[in-house]
């Protein structure tokens, strides 16, 4: 999921330049045509059928590290939908092509098959008027339906674009999947391929420019542990890490861009009268600009190992500690410019359907192709949503034809 | 159980001034007396069936704070053994008196009926040659054992005390019992009555005259919660936490009298990327000294609430923290000299069978008549012991006879 909505900039009027001008009215222009307007009545008249789409699919389970089933159901759907080289890469991701008249510019739409919820999870999806109740309804199998509403509006349309879209339902979005999806489709399946990169993820009409990048480590402190009474003296492996996590709750650091750090879970010790022989955390560290997170990064690094000598030190080396440092998670920031032809486009097709353009800040798998300099955007699939995350997820469908729509014409303006 | 054996003191001899020139010497007297010897015999005699009643009680689960079932055990064996006004207190203990020429000094003569064990646990016990295997044999079947052991004797030599015996198995010795039966014992059922107490605990041939007081806490920071981005400049409990241990890891303490602090167990937080709504840990101080215990208490409820309040201010009071401590085990400590009479009739009796009497220090029932100013001690049961509060602990039955002779000379001498 988008796991953040920070600011949200109404756009009023973006600077012009050469450049984007031709994207910051691409959503006008693509409106006039008469092959987009077909699909556009299309996507209205489809939505209730990918609104069914995107039940079916998330009545599939997809947990993390074990999205395999989902990705068969896209896979056969991507086929029916008549796209080329429908396959399934080395990661899970799943991938087909509908070929432009020419190869480039080569676009990635994309959207993520994982959800947080474990195996096992009911995952039934209840409807009651306009909203969709279920794990996962929201996050992010609108996204998928949307990618199933884009093609076939096209097919509807009959259109054919300049460019190549390949359609993706990327794996490990989620958590600890770390981005695995999309970082094996830059690094492998399509590395040096990509031209655009677009992922609709979640409920919304937001537009995140910003990819908020961070790092997530495991850390123990480990020791020989012993009697709290017989063995005192020795040094204490849950007293290193609340010696670590002092250090990190007084760290300072940039308001902007917004930088944060976080100990979000701790454990450690057998009984109260033990002293442990392992206490661990987990950290969280984030920030939209590489350079204060690469500097946080080494701070806390050097706040681990002054915890861990300080309380060696207090007792002399007497039950001396190590410590496991473990990087878990590492998504790349970075930020395209609101002024970059594809946020303008993004912001263009947006306005072009009466509908405000926020830009917002997340992590998504747009980070990826953001972090290596390639333009991408992420944008949210329409209608609305509550409880991301939680087994009471909510979609309202109300208008939720819209984000199809936006999405196509996106999609549209970027084989251009 | 005696939760530590931490010095070993060796007496080679004890100063004597006329008080206790008497508890000095009572060993070598009572063992020229002829009632006294038909009594020992009795004990080597009747050792192996003192080890089948250890075994037969000890195959009676006694979970924490569900004794129950080893309590009515014991209580027919009370009764079976002609001790008089055979009873269960409202505490759960079993007490049975054998009344003497007189009704003082009136001496408590103990052993706990509790083990570490939780519901359900397979307390069989094995043997092999010499040693039994199985849950609680030596800690505290054995005691239990012994007190059958000396009652028996008694009565096999035909002695009549001077003073009264009660002899009681407590409930609620170990852990999270904190000493509940005994505390009842000299609060409620046995209220200024008692003139002497021995507590027989676990394997060995210990004498523990110091009684290492504890305070515990369970302490918990709580607070709102929320993302770790999305919330960031919330107050975070775990960083509280970690303040506050930070603290904890660096107090000063007294070598001597011995007093140590430590941070048992931690827990917190849902997930790396979210501020947890709260996070615990279980504190253990001890010191066999009370003022350096209070002492050491203070400074800790310090630096509890300073961590608290500086969290807090970090975030300018956004998120506030609260602090929940709660107060889970109070041993009070305290030591008997080792000049006062009852540790020199300890002594001296456990010499007069040619035993080395070692001196320690430890955590047991005895805890609360030590606090009390009650003259106190707690033996060891005799034979030898390893793994006491493992599913392995053994008991080597080896010369535990020695065990059981130095109970009964150490019960007739305070009797006098």
């Amino acid at each position: 999921m988008k796991t953040v909505l920070f600011t949200s900039i109404t756009l009023l009027a973006l600077s012009a330049t050469a450049g984007q001008e031709q994207a910051a009215t691409i959503g006008a222009r693509l409106m006039a045509e008469p092959g987009v307007k077909a699909a556009l009545d299309a996507i209205r008249r489809n939505e209730p059928q990918i609104v069914e789409e995107q039940v079916r699919l998330c009545e599939i389970e997809a947990p993390p590290f074990k999205e395999g089933k989902r990705a068969a159901a896209l896979r056969a759907m991507f086929a029916a939908l008549g796209l080329k080289n429908v396959r399934i890469d080395a990661a899970g991701n799943v991938l087909g092509e509908r070929p432009g008249a020419s190869a480039s510019p080569h676009v990635v739409f994309s959207a993520h098959l994982d959800t947080v919820f474990p195996e096992g999870t009911n995952v039934r999806t209840s409807r009651e008027g306009p909203i969709l109740k279920g794990p996962g309804i929201g996050d992010d199998c609108r996204g998928l339906a949307v990618l199933i509403g884009v093609i076939r509006a096209m097919n509807d349309g009959r259109l054919q674009t300049p460019g190549t879209i390949t359609f993706v339902g990327t794996v490990g979005e989620e958590g600890l999947g770390d981005l695995r999806g999309v970082k094996h489709l830059f690094q492998q399946e399509l590395k040096g391929k990509v031209d655009r990169f677009v992922s609709v993820d979640g409920a919304g009409l937001g537009i995140t420019h910003t990819a908020v990048g961070s790092r997530r480590y495991r850390v123990a402190y480990k020791g020989p542990g012993g009697h709290s009474y017989g063995a005192f003296g020795l040094a204490n492996p849950i007293h290193a890490l609340g010696r670590a996590i002092a250090k990190i709750a007084d760290l300072q650091v940039p308001k902007e861009p917004k930088t944060t750090f976080n100990v979000g879970r701790i454990g450690g010790g057998t009984s109260v009268n033990s002293i442990a022989f392992e206490a661990w955390m987990e950290i969280d560290l984030r920030s939209a600009d590489k350079a204060a997170l690469t500097a946080l990064d080494a701070t806390v690094i050097k706040a681990l190992d002054e915890a861990l000598a300080e309380e060696n030190d207090r007792w002399g080396g007497r039950g001396r500690l190590t410590l496991d440092r473990k990087l878990v998670g590492d998504r790349p920031g970075g930020q395209v410019p609101v002024d970059a032809p594809i946020i303008a486009a993004a912001v263009s097709v947006t306005q072009a359907l009466g509908l405000k353009a926020t830009l917002d800040e997340g992590s998504t798998d747009s980070n990826i192709p953001i972090s290596l300099g390639i333009p991408a955007v992420t944008i949210d699939g329409g209608g609305s949503g509550k409880g991301a995350h939680s087994l009471d997820e909510q979609f309202d469908t109300t208008n939720s034809w819209q984000g199809t729509a936006r999405a196509l014409l996106l999609a549209l303006a970027l084989t251009r």
